[in-house]
Protein backbone atom coordinates (compact mmCIF):
# COMPACT_ATOMS: atom_id res chain seq x y z
CA UNK A 1 0.00 0.00 0.00
CA UNK A 2 1.08 3.42 -1.11
CA UNK A 3 0.93 6.80 1.12
CA UNK A 4 -0.65 9.23 -1.33
CA UNK A 5 -2.26 12.65 -1.23
CA UNK A 6 -5.75 12.85 -0.20
CA UNK A 7 -6.67 14.41 -3.62
CA UNK A 8 -4.95 11.24 -5.30
CA UNK A 9 -7.54 9.18 -3.62
CA UNK A 10 -9.80 8.72 -6.26
CA UNK A 11 -12.67 6.54 -7.90
CA UNK A 12 -13.10 5.79 -11.62
CA UNK A 13 -16.54 7.17 -12.62
CA UNK A 14 -16.25 4.48 -15.09
CA UNK A 15 -16.23 1.32 -12.24
CA UNK A 16 -19.67 -0.67 -11.72
CA UNK A 17 -18.73 -1.11 -8.42
CA UNK A 18 -18.73 2.94 -7.64
CA UNK A 19 -21.69 3.08 -9.54
CA UNK A 20 -23.52 0.33 -7.72
CA UNK A 21 -22.20 1.52 -4.33
CA UNK A 22 -20.54 -2.02 -4.14
CA UNK A 23 -18.69 -1.04 -1.25
CA UNK A 24 -18.41 -1.12 2.76
CA UNK A 25 -16.31 1.23 4.94
CA UNK A 26 -15.36 1.77 8.83
CA UNK A 27 -15.02 4.47 10.53
CA UNK A 28 -12.40 5.02 13.39
CA UNK A 29 -11.09 7.15 16.18
CA UNK A 30 -7.49 7.71 16.83
CA UNK A 31 -6.48 8.65 20.23
CA UNK A 32 -2.87 9.86 20.84
CA UNK A 33 -1.72 8.10 17.89
CA UNK A 34 -3.47 5.12 18.96
CA UNK A 35 -6.57 3.13 17.18
CA UNK A 36 -9.28 2.66 19.03
CA UNK A 37 -10.95 -0.47 19.10
CA UNK A 38 -9.58 -1.85 15.58
CA UNK A 39 -9.83 -5.39 16.44
CA UNK A 40 -13.54 -4.59 16.40
CA UNK A 41 -13.43 -2.39 13.54
CA UNK A 42 -11.60 -5.12 11.11
CA UNK A 43 -14.14 -8.06 12.11
CA UNK A 44 -17.07 -5.73 11.51
CA UNK A 45 -15.34 -4.82 8.15
CA UNK A 46 -14.90 -8.21 7.55
CA UNK A 47 -18.93 -9.01 8.48
CA UNK A 48 -19.55 -6.59 6.18
CA UNK A 49 -17.68 -7.62 3.31
CA UNK A 50 -18.67 -11.35 3.83
CA UNK A 51 -22.89 -10.13 3.71
CA UNK A 52 -22.15 -8.66 0.75
CA UNK A 53 -19.48 -11.00 -1.04
CA UNK A 54 -17.23 -8.55 -1.31
CA UNK A 55 -14.20 -10.32 -1.97
CA UNK A 56 -10.85 -8.56 -1.43
CA UNK A 57 -7.13 -9.43 -1.28
CA UNK A 58 -6.50 -6.96 2.08
CA UNK A 59 -5.37 -8.69 5.54
CA UNK A 60 -6.04 -7.33 8.87
CA UNK A 61 -2.39 -7.15 9.05
CA UNK A 62 -2.71 -4.96 5.40
CA UNK A 63 -4.77 -2.62 6.79
CA UNK A 64 -3.11 -2.14 10.44
CA UNK A 65 0.14 -1.49 8.88
CA UNK A 66 -1.03 1.07 6.21
CA UNK A 67 -2.97 2.92 9.25
CA UNK A 68 0.58 3.00 11.13
CA UNK A 69 2.17 3.91 8.41
CA UNK A 70 -0.03 6.54 7.42
CA UNK A 71 -0.08 8.16 11.72
CA UNK A 72 3.52 7.54 11.64
CA UNK A 73 4.06 9.61 8.42
CA UNK A 74 1.33 12.05 9.23
CA UNK A 75 2.38 12.18 12.87
CA UNK A 76 -1.26 12.06 13.76
CA UNK A 77 -2.33 12.71 17.40
CA UNK A 78 -6.48 12.43 17.29
CA UNK A 79 -8.42 11.72 14.38
CA UNK A 80 -11.12 10.60 12.81
CA UNK A 81 -10.01 7.99 9.85
CA UNK A 82 -11.78 5.81 7.62
CA UNK A 83 -11.28 2.47 6.48
CA UNK A 84 -12.75 2.22 2.72
CA UNK A 85 -13.16 -1.05 0.71
CA UNK A 86 -14.21 -1.16 -3.47
CA UNK A 87 -15.33 -4.53 -4.72
CA UNK A 88 -15.27 -6.06 -8.07
CA UNK A 89 -12.61 -7.66 -10.02
CA UNK A 90 -9.73 -5.10 -8.93
CA UNK A 91 -10.72 -4.23 -5.55
CA UNK A 92 -9.14 -0.79 -4.22
CA UNK A 93 -8.77 -0.04 -0.09
CA UNK A 94 -8.62 3.83 1.10
CA UNK A 95 -7.67 4.85 4.53
CA UNK A 96 -8.33 8.83 4.69
CA UNK A 97 -8.44 10.41 8.04
CA UNK A 98 -10.09 14.12 8.95
CA UNK A 99 -9.47 16.01 12.27
CA UNK A 100 -11.01 14.20 15.19
CA UNK A 101 -15.12 14.56 14.75
CA UNK A 102 -16.06 15.98 18.48
CA UNK A 103 -19.21 17.50 19.10
CA UNK A 104 -19.81 20.42 22.44
CA UNK A 105 -20.27 19.63 25.89
CA UNK A 106 -23.93 21.30 25.65
CA UNK A 107 -24.79 18.62 23.56
CA UNK A 108 -24.35 16.01 26.04
CA UNK A 109 -25.68 18.50 29.23
CA UNK A 110 -28.53 19.69 27.15
CA UNK A 111 -28.87 16.64 25.35
CA UNK A 112 -29.48 16.84 21.17
CA UNK A 113 -32.92 17.14 19.06
CA UNK A 114 -33.99 14.02 16.12
CA UNK A 115 -36.26 13.75 13.96
CA UNK A 116 -38.50 10.08 12.89
CA UNK A 117 -37.61 8.97 9.24
CA UNK A 118 -39.85 5.80 8.42
CA UNK A 119 -37.86 3.47 6.88
CA UNK A 120 -35.57 0.55 6.58
CA UNK A 121 -32.16 -0.26 5.50
CA UNK A 122 -31.02 -2.72 3.42
CA UNK A 123 -29.00 -5.38 5.32
CA UNK A 124 -28.47 -3.99 8.05
CA UNK A 125 -25.60 -5.59 9.83
CA UNK A 126 -23.62 -4.50 6.85
CA UNK A 127 -21.82 -1.15 7.00
CA UNK A 128 -21.95 -0.39 3.21
CA UNK A 129 -22.11 2.78 1.14
CA UNK A 130 -25.78 2.15 -0.23
CA UNK A 131 -26.48 5.34 2.42
CA UNK A 132 -29.08 7.39 0.10
CA UNK A 133 -31.90 6.80 2.59
CA UNK A 134 -29.14 7.97 5.72
CA UNK A 135 -28.25 10.71 4.07
CA UNK A 136 -31.78 11.87 3.06
CA UNK A 137 -33.18 11.26 6.74
CA UNK A 138 -30.47 13.57 7.98
CA UNK A 139 -30.82 16.41 6.09
CA UNK A 140 -34.48 15.89 6.66
CA UNK A 141 -33.46 16.48 10.31
CA UNK A 142 -30.77 19.01 9.89
CA UNK A 143 -33.79 20.91 8.04
CA UNK A 144 -35.77 20.63 11.49
CA UNK A 145 -32.70 21.84 13.25
CA UNK A 146 -32.21 18.45 14.80
CA UNK A 147 -29.10 16.48 15.27
CA UNK A 148 -29.99 13.10 14.18
CA UNK A 149 -32.79 11.23 12.28
CA UNK A 150 -34.13 7.76 13.79
CA UNK A 151 -34.97 5.19 11.14
CA UNK A 152 -38.59 3.40 12.33
CA UNK A 153 -39.67 0.30 10.18
CA UNK A 154 -42.69 -0.58 9.09
CA UNK A 155 -44.13 -2.44 12.53
CA UNK A 156 -43.30 1.13 14.28
CA UNK A 157 -40.53 0.50 15.91
CA UNK A 158 -37.29 2.86 16.63
CA UNK A 159 -34.38 1.05 15.61
CA UNK A 160 -31.02 3.21 14.94
CA UNK A 161 -30.54 6.94 13.56
CA UNK A 162 -28.47 7.12 10.42
CA UNK A 163 -25.24 7.40 12.41
CA UNK A 164 -26.10 6.16 15.40
CA UNK A 165 -27.71 3.20 17.90
CA UNK A 166 -30.60 3.84 19.85
CA UNK A 167 -31.75 3.07 23.25
CA UNK A 168 -34.65 3.86 25.44
CA UNK A 169 -34.09 3.54 29.41
CA UNK A 170 -37.69 1.99 31.53
CA UNK A 171 -37.77 0.47 34.99
CA UNK A 172 -33.73 -0.37 35.12
CA UNK A 173 -33.59 -1.90 31.70
CA UNK A 174 -32.22 -0.55 28.99
CA UNK A 175 -34.25 -1.63 25.55
CA UNK A 176 -32.77 -1.81 22.25
CA UNK A 177 -32.73 -3.45 19.07
CA UNK A 178 -31.73 -6.98 18.19
CA UNK A 179 -28.25 -7.15 16.78
CA UNK A 180 -29.78 -8.39 13.34
CA UNK A 181 -32.05 -5.67 12.60
CA UNK A 182 -28.90 -2.67 13.07
CA UNK A 183 -25.82 -2.33 12.59
CA UNK A 184 -23.76 -3.46 15.32
CA UNK A 185 -22.30 -0.47 16.56
CA UNK A 186 -18.48 -1.13 18.16
CA UNK A 187 -19.68 2.19 20.59
CA UNK A 188 -22.39 -0.14 21.63
CA UNK A 189 -20.79 -3.22 22.48
CA UNK A 190 -18.86 -0.98 25.18
CA UNK A 191 -22.86 0.68 26.27
CA UNK A 192 -23.95 -2.33 26.87
CA UNK A 193 -21.44 -3.19 28.84
CA UNK A 194 -21.38 -0.20 30.93
CA UNK A 195 -25.26 -0.26 31.31
CA UNK A 196 -24.61 -3.44 32.84
CA UNK A 197 -22.01 -2.28 35.08
CA UNK A 198 -24.41 0.61 36.19
CA UNK A 199 -26.74 -1.84 37.22
CA UNK A 200 -28.86 -1.88 34.64
CA UNK A 201 -30.43 -5.20 32.67
CA UNK A 202 -30.45 -4.82 28.65
CA UNK A 203 -33.19 -5.80 26.49
CA UNK A 204 -33.05 -6.47 22.88
CA UNK A 205 -36.60 -4.89 22.45
CA UNK A 206 -36.54 -1.46 19.98
CA UNK A 207 -38.74 0.83 21.49
CA UNK A 208 -41.90 2.18 19.57
CA UNK A 209 -42.01 5.65 17.92
CA UNK A 210 -45.59 6.12 19.47
CA UNK A 211 -44.42 5.02 23.21
CA UNK A 212 -41.27 7.29 22.99
CA UNK A 213 -42.49 9.15 26.30
CA UNK A 214 -43.09 6.18 28.55
CA UNK A 215 -39.41 5.67 28.27
CA UNK A 216 -37.42 7.50 31.35
CA UNK A 217 -34.48 8.71 28.95
CA UNK A 218 -33.74 8.26 25.15
CA UNK A 219 -30.36 8.36 24.07
CA UNK A 220 -28.24 7.56 21.07
CA UNK A 221 -24.48 6.06 20.89
CA UNK A 222 -21.76 6.52 17.69
CA UNK A 223 -18.29 6.15 17.84
CA UNK A 224 -17.78 9.74 17.46
CA UNK A 225 -20.88 10.15 20.22
CA UNK A 226 -20.38 7.76 23.00
CA UNK A 227 -23.69 7.81 24.47
CA UNK A 228 -25.56 10.98 23.80
CA UNK A 229 -28.97 12.17 25.39
CA UNK A 230 -31.92 13.45 23.12
CA UNK A 231 -33.87 15.67 24.17
CA UNK A 232 -36.43 16.53 21.64
CA UNK A 233 -38.04 13.58 19.02
CA UNK A 234 -39.92 15.29 16.15
CA UNK A 235 -40.67 18.35 18.18
CA UNK A 236 -41.61 16.21 21.67
CA UNK A 237 -39.83 16.84 24.38
CA UNK A 238 -38.47 13.74 26.03
CA UNK A 239 -37.91 13.01 29.79
CA UNK A 240 -34.67 13.55 31.67
CA UNK A 241 -34.61 11.37 34.59
CA UNK A 242 -31.72 8.73 33.81
CA UNK A 243 -29.28 11.86 31.86
CA UNK A 244 -27.40 11.53 34.81
CA UNK A 245 -26.93 7.55 33.58
CA UNK A 246 -26.89 7.80 29.99
CA UNK A 247 -23.50 10.47 30.98
CA UNK A 248 -22.00 7.80 33.24
CA UNK A 249 -22.03 5.29 30.27
CA UNK A 250 -20.44 8.46 28.11
CA UNK A 251 -17.98 8.28 30.56
CA UNK A 252 -16.84 4.70 30.89
CA UNK A 253 -17.21 4.42 27.09
CA UNK A 254 -14.67 6.73 26.61
CA UNK A 255 -12.73 5.66 29.43
CA UNK A 256 -12.45 2.04 27.30
CA UNK A 257 -11.21 3.03 24.64
CA UNK B 1 -17.62 21.38 -19.26
CA UNK B 2 -14.37 20.19 -20.37
CA UNK B 3 -13.57 17.13 -22.27
CA UNK B 4 -11.39 14.86 -20.32
CA UNK B 5 -9.83 11.15 -20.96
CA UNK B 6 -11.61 8.68 -19.02
CA UNK B 7 -9.01 8.17 -16.53
CA UNK B 8 -9.45 11.32 -14.73
CA UNK B 9 -13.29 10.88 -14.57
CA UNK B 10 -12.93 10.62 -10.77
CA UNK B 11 -14.51 10.72 -7.50
CA UNK B 12 -13.01 12.34 -4.50
CA UNK B 13 -12.94 9.17 -1.83
CA UNK B 14 -13.36 11.94 0.92
CA UNK B 15 -16.63 13.65 -0.89
CA UNK B 16 -19.39 12.71 1.67
CA UNK B 17 -21.90 12.89 -1.18
CA UNK B 18 -19.87 9.83 -2.97
CA UNK B 19 -19.69 8.13 0.63
CA UNK B 20 -23.41 8.38 1.00
CA UNK B 21 -23.79 7.49 -2.97
CA UNK B 22 -26.12 10.23 -3.01
CA UNK B 23 -26.01 10.60 -6.79
CA UNK B 24 -28.42 10.01 -10.13
CA UNK B 25 -27.44 8.55 -13.36
CA UNK B 26 -29.34 7.87 -16.71
CA UNK B 27 -28.16 5.35 -19.42
CA UNK B 28 -28.72 5.94 -22.90
CA UNK B 29 -28.07 4.66 -26.47
CA UNK B 30 -26.37 6.66 -29.14
CA UNK B 31 -26.98 5.52 -32.75
CA UNK B 32 -25.33 6.84 -35.70
CA UNK B 33 -24.52 9.96 -33.66
CA UNK B 34 -28.11 10.35 -32.44
CA UNK B 35 -28.99 10.08 -29.02
CA UNK B 36 -32.20 7.98 -28.47
CA UNK B 37 -34.68 9.46 -26.42
CA UNK B 38 -32.84 12.36 -24.87
CA UNK B 39 -35.48 14.26 -24.11
CA UNK B 40 -37.01 11.64 -21.80
CA UNK B 41 -33.80 10.67 -20.34
CA UNK B 42 -32.86 14.40 -18.88
CA UNK B 43 -36.39 14.80 -17.52
CA UNK B 44 -36.60 11.40 -15.80
CA UNK B 45 -33.01 12.83 -14.69
CA UNK B 46 -34.60 15.76 -13.09
CA UNK B 47 -37.29 13.30 -11.55
CA UNK B 48 -34.62 11.93 -9.90
CA UNK B 49 -32.70 14.86 -8.79
CA UNK B 50 -36.26 16.32 -7.60
CA UNK B 51 -37.22 13.25 -5.23
CA UNK B 52 -33.68 12.82 -3.64
CA UNK B 53 -33.05 16.61 -3.25
CA UNK B 54 -30.40 16.84 -5.10
CA UNK B 55 -29.44 20.42 -6.60
CA UNK B 56 -27.41 21.22 -9.11
CA UNK B 57 -26.31 24.01 -11.81
CA UNK B 58 -26.32 21.76 -14.84
CA UNK B 59 -28.84 22.85 -17.18
CA UNK B 60 -30.40 20.54 -19.97
CA UNK B 61 -28.85 22.85 -22.68
CA UNK B 62 -25.37 22.16 -20.96
CA UNK B 63 -26.11 18.31 -20.73
CA UNK B 64 -27.06 18.33 -24.11
CA UNK B 65 -24.01 20.43 -25.63
CA UNK B 66 -21.73 18.54 -23.81
CA UNK B 67 -23.20 15.10 -25.16
CA UNK B 68 -22.53 16.51 -28.34
CA UNK B 69 -19.49 18.03 -28.19
CA UNK B 70 -18.64 14.44 -27.47
CA UNK B 71 -19.84 12.33 -30.28
CA UNK B 72 -18.57 15.22 -32.19
CA UNK B 73 -14.53 15.06 -30.68
CA UNK B 74 -14.74 11.22 -30.56
CA UNK B 75 -16.34 10.49 -33.86
CA UNK B 76 -18.69 8.47 -31.87
CA UNK B 77 -21.24 5.99 -34.08
CA UNK B 78 -23.01 3.70 -31.94
CA UNK B 79 -22.55 3.76 -28.38
CA UNK B 80 -24.09 3.48 -24.42
CA UNK B 81 -23.82 6.55 -22.80
CA UNK B 82 -24.52 7.64 -18.99
CA UNK B 83 -24.88 10.70 -17.61
CA UNK B 84 -23.78 10.53 -13.99
CA UNK B 85 -24.73 13.44 -11.15
CA UNK B 86 -23.13 13.60 -7.50
CA UNK B 87 -24.88 16.49 -5.45
CA UNK B 88 -23.66 18.16 -2.54
CA UNK B 89 -22.08 21.57 -2.35
CA UNK B 90 -19.78 21.03 -5.27
CA UNK B 91 -22.12 19.06 -7.72
CA UNK B 92 -20.26 16.96 -10.15
CA UNK B 93 -21.64 15.84 -13.68
CA UNK B 94 -19.75 13.26 -15.69
CA UNK B 95 -20.41 11.94 -19.07
CA UNK B 96 -18.81 8.74 -19.78
CA UNK B 97 -19.57 6.24 -22.94
CA UNK B 98 -19.12 2.47 -23.78
CA UNK B 99 -19.47 0.29 -26.86
CA UNK B 100 -22.87 -0.48 -27.30
CA UNK B 101 -24.34 -2.64 -24.67
CA UNK B 102 -26.75 -5.35 -27.35
CA UNK B 103 -27.51 -9.01 -26.94
CA UNK B 104 -27.14 -11.91 -29.27
CA UNK B 105 -29.99 -12.82 -31.26
CA UNK B 106 -30.67 -16.30 -29.13
CA UNK B 107 -31.43 -14.10 -26.39
CA UNK B 108 -34.72 -12.86 -28.24
CA UNK B 109 -35.52 -15.88 -30.40
CA UNK B 110 -35.05 -18.59 -26.75
CA UNK B 111 -35.70 -15.65 -24.37
CA UNK B 112 -33.29 -15.93 -21.01
CA UNK B 113 -33.87 -16.53 -17.45
CA UNK B 114 -34.35 -14.95 -14.22
CA UNK B 115 -34.36 -15.72 -11.02
CA UNK B 116 -37.16 -13.95 -8.21
CA UNK B 117 -35.13 -11.84 -5.28
CA UNK B 118 -37.17 -10.90 -2.38
CA UNK B 119 -36.40 -7.27 -1.82
CA UNK B 120 -37.87 -3.60 -2.01
CA UNK B 121 -35.88 -0.10 -3.78
CA UNK B 122 -36.22 2.79 -1.62
CA UNK B 123 -37.67 5.31 -3.48
CA UNK B 124 -37.86 3.06 -6.58
CA UNK B 125 -39.03 6.23 -9.13
CA UNK B 126 -35.32 7.91 -8.76
CA UNK B 127 -32.67 6.21 -10.86
CA UNK B 128 -29.71 6.93 -7.74
CA UNK B 129 -26.75 4.64 -7.73
CA UNK B 130 -27.75 3.36 -4.12
CA UNK B 131 -27.72 0.31 -6.14
CA UNK B 132 -26.49 -2.29 -3.72
CA UNK B 133 -29.63 -4.54 -3.41
CA UNK B 134 -29.38 -4.69 -7.32
CA UNK B 135 -26.00 -5.30 -7.51
CA UNK B 136 -26.21 -8.40 -5.37
CA UNK B 137 -29.74 -9.61 -6.92
CA UNK B 138 -27.46 -9.53 -10.27
CA UNK B 139 -24.85 -11.14 -8.80
CA UNK B 140 -26.80 -14.52 -7.36
CA UNK B 141 -28.70 -14.36 -10.50
CA UNK B 142 -25.48 -15.17 -12.59
CA UNK B 143 -24.40 -17.93 -9.98
CA UNK B 144 -27.51 -19.35 -10.83
CA UNK B 145 -26.76 -18.77 -14.92
CA UNK B 146 -29.45 -16.58 -15.00
CA UNK B 147 -29.84 -13.10 -16.53
CA UNK B 148 -31.95 -11.11 -14.78
CA UNK B 149 -33.04 -11.02 -11.14
CA UNK B 150 -36.75 -9.69 -10.40
CA UNK B 151 -37.35 -8.18 -7.16
CA UNK B 152 -40.50 -9.70 -5.64
CA UNK B 153 -41.86 -7.01 -2.66
CA UNK B 154 -43.07 -7.97 0.85
CA UNK B 155 -47.02 -8.37 -0.86
CA UNK B 156 -45.14 -11.00 -3.19
CA UNK B 157 -45.51 -9.17 -6.46
CA UNK B 158 -43.05 -8.97 -8.65
CA UNK B 159 -42.45 -5.25 -9.45
CA UNK B 160 -39.93 -4.65 -11.97
CA UNK B 161 -36.07 -6.64 -12.68
CA UNK B 162 -32.80 -5.13 -11.46
CA UNK B 163 -32.07 -3.28 -14.42
CA UNK B 164 -35.49 -3.75 -16.05
CA UNK B 165 -39.36 -3.58 -15.75
CA UNK B 166 -41.54 -6.62 -16.08
CA UNK B 167 -44.63 -7.09 -17.51
CA UNK B 168 -47.03 -10.12 -17.56
CA UNK B 169 -49.57 -11.40 -20.93
CA UNK B 170 -52.72 -12.76 -20.48
CA UNK B 171 -56.19 -12.34 -21.96
CA UNK B 172 -55.21 -9.70 -24.93
CA UNK B 173 -54.04 -7.47 -21.33
CA UNK B 174 -50.37 -6.52 -20.54
CA UNK B 175 -49.80 -6.27 -16.74
CA UNK B 176 -47.05 -4.77 -14.89
CA UNK B 177 -46.98 -2.34 -11.68
CA UNK B 178 -47.63 0.84 -11.45
CA UNK B 179 -45.67 4.06 -11.69
CA UNK B 180 -45.29 5.06 -8.36
CA UNK B 181 -43.68 1.57 -7.38
CA UNK B 182 -40.66 1.20 -9.83
CA UNK B 183 -38.34 2.98 -12.04
CA UNK B 184 -40.26 4.51 -15.00
CA UNK B 185 -38.42 3.17 -17.72
CA UNK B 186 -37.78 4.97 -20.79
CA UNK B 187 -38.08 1.71 -23.12
CA UNK B 188 -41.29 0.96 -20.80
CA UNK B 189 -43.00 4.02 -22.27
CA UNK B 190 -42.53 2.62 -25.73
CA UNK B 191 -43.07 -0.86 -24.70
CA UNK B 192 -46.62 0.40 -23.34
CA UNK B 193 -47.48 2.36 -26.38
CA UNK B 194 -46.17 -0.99 -28.98
CA UNK B 195 -48.93 -3.36 -26.67
CA UNK B 196 -51.29 -0.71 -27.48
CA UNK B 197 -50.75 -0.76 -31.06
CA UNK B 198 -50.57 -4.48 -31.43
CA UNK B 199 -54.25 -4.46 -29.25
CA UNK B 200 -53.15 -5.40 -26.49
CA UNK B 201 -55.17 -3.34 -22.78
CA UNK B 202 -52.68 -2.28 -20.24
CA UNK B 203 -53.20 -3.07 -16.57
CA UNK B 204 -50.95 -1.54 -13.86
CA UNK B 205 -51.41 -4.60 -11.46
CA UNK B 206 -48.28 -6.35 -11.07
CA UNK B 207 -47.95 -10.21 -11.60
CA UNK B 208 -47.73 -12.48 -8.23
CA UNK B 209 -44.73 -14.42 -8.14
CA UNK B 210 -46.42 -17.77 -7.42
CA UNK B 211 -48.99 -17.15 -10.42
CA UNK B 212 -46.53 -16.63 -13.19
CA UNK B 213 -47.50 -19.75 -14.77
CA UNK B 214 -50.66 -18.43 -15.31
CA UNK B 215 -49.23 -15.58 -18.03
CA UNK B 216 -48.95 -16.56 -21.55
CA UNK B 217 -46.07 -15.42 -21.51
CA UNK B 218 -43.42 -13.27 -19.60
CA UNK B 219 -41.19 -10.33 -20.74
CA UNK B 220 -39.01 -7.55 -19.57
CA UNK B 221 -37.51 -4.52 -21.07
CA UNK B 222 -35.02 -1.54 -20.76
CA UNK B 223 -32.54 0.53 -23.05
CA UNK B 224 -29.95 -1.83 -23.85
CA UNK B 225 -32.85 -4.61 -24.30
CA UNK B 226 -35.92 -3.05 -25.61
CA UNK B 227 -38.70 -6.10 -24.85
CA UNK B 228 -37.05 -9.33 -23.97
CA UNK B 229 -38.92 -12.83 -23.31
CA UNK B 230 -38.26 -14.59 -20.16
CA UNK B 231 -37.44 -18.51 -20.56
CA UNK B 232 -37.72 -19.65 -16.82
CA UNK B 233 -37.40 -17.88 -14.02
CA UNK B 234 -36.19 -19.86 -10.50
CA UNK B 235 -35.85 -22.40 -13.11
CA UNK B 236 -39.39 -22.62 -13.94
CA UNK B 237 -40.31 -22.77 -17.44
CA UNK B 238 -42.27 -20.00 -18.29
CA UNK B 239 -45.28 -20.33 -21.17
CA UNK B 240 -44.53 -19.59 -24.68
CA UNK B 241 -48.03 -18.29 -26.06
CA UNK B 242 -47.21 -14.87 -26.59
CA UNK B 243 -43.51 -14.53 -27.80
CA UNK B 244 -44.56 -13.26 -31.49
CA UNK B 245 -46.05 -10.30 -29.65
CA UNK B 246 -43.08 -9.40 -27.52
CA UNK B 247 -40.72 -9.39 -30.12
CA UNK B 248 -43.26 -7.41 -32.34
CA UNK B 249 -43.12 -5.07 -29.54
CA UNK B 250 -39.11 -5.18 -29.37
CA UNK B 251 -39.47 -4.20 -33.39
CA UNK B 252 -41.83 -1.41 -32.54
CA UNK B 253 -39.45 -0.17 -29.97
CA UNK B 254 -36.29 -0.24 -31.71
CA UNK B 255 -38.29 1.42 -35.00
CA UNK B 256 -39.12 4.21 -32.97
CA UNK B 257 -35.32 5.37 -31.44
Amino acid sequence: MDIIREDEAVLPVVSREVQYSFSVYEALRIIGGHVVHLDDHLHRLAVSCRDIGLVHPFSDHDIEDSLDRLIAADSIGDATARIFIVGGPSPLLFITYADLLTYPDSYYSDGVKATLYHGERFMPEAKTSNLLMQYIALEDARKHGAFEALLVDRNGFVLEGTRSNFYGIKDGTVYTAPDDKVLNGITRISVIKAATELGFRVAYEPPRFDELLSYESVFISATSMAAMPLSHIDGKEMRKERWKEVLDMMRLVRKWE
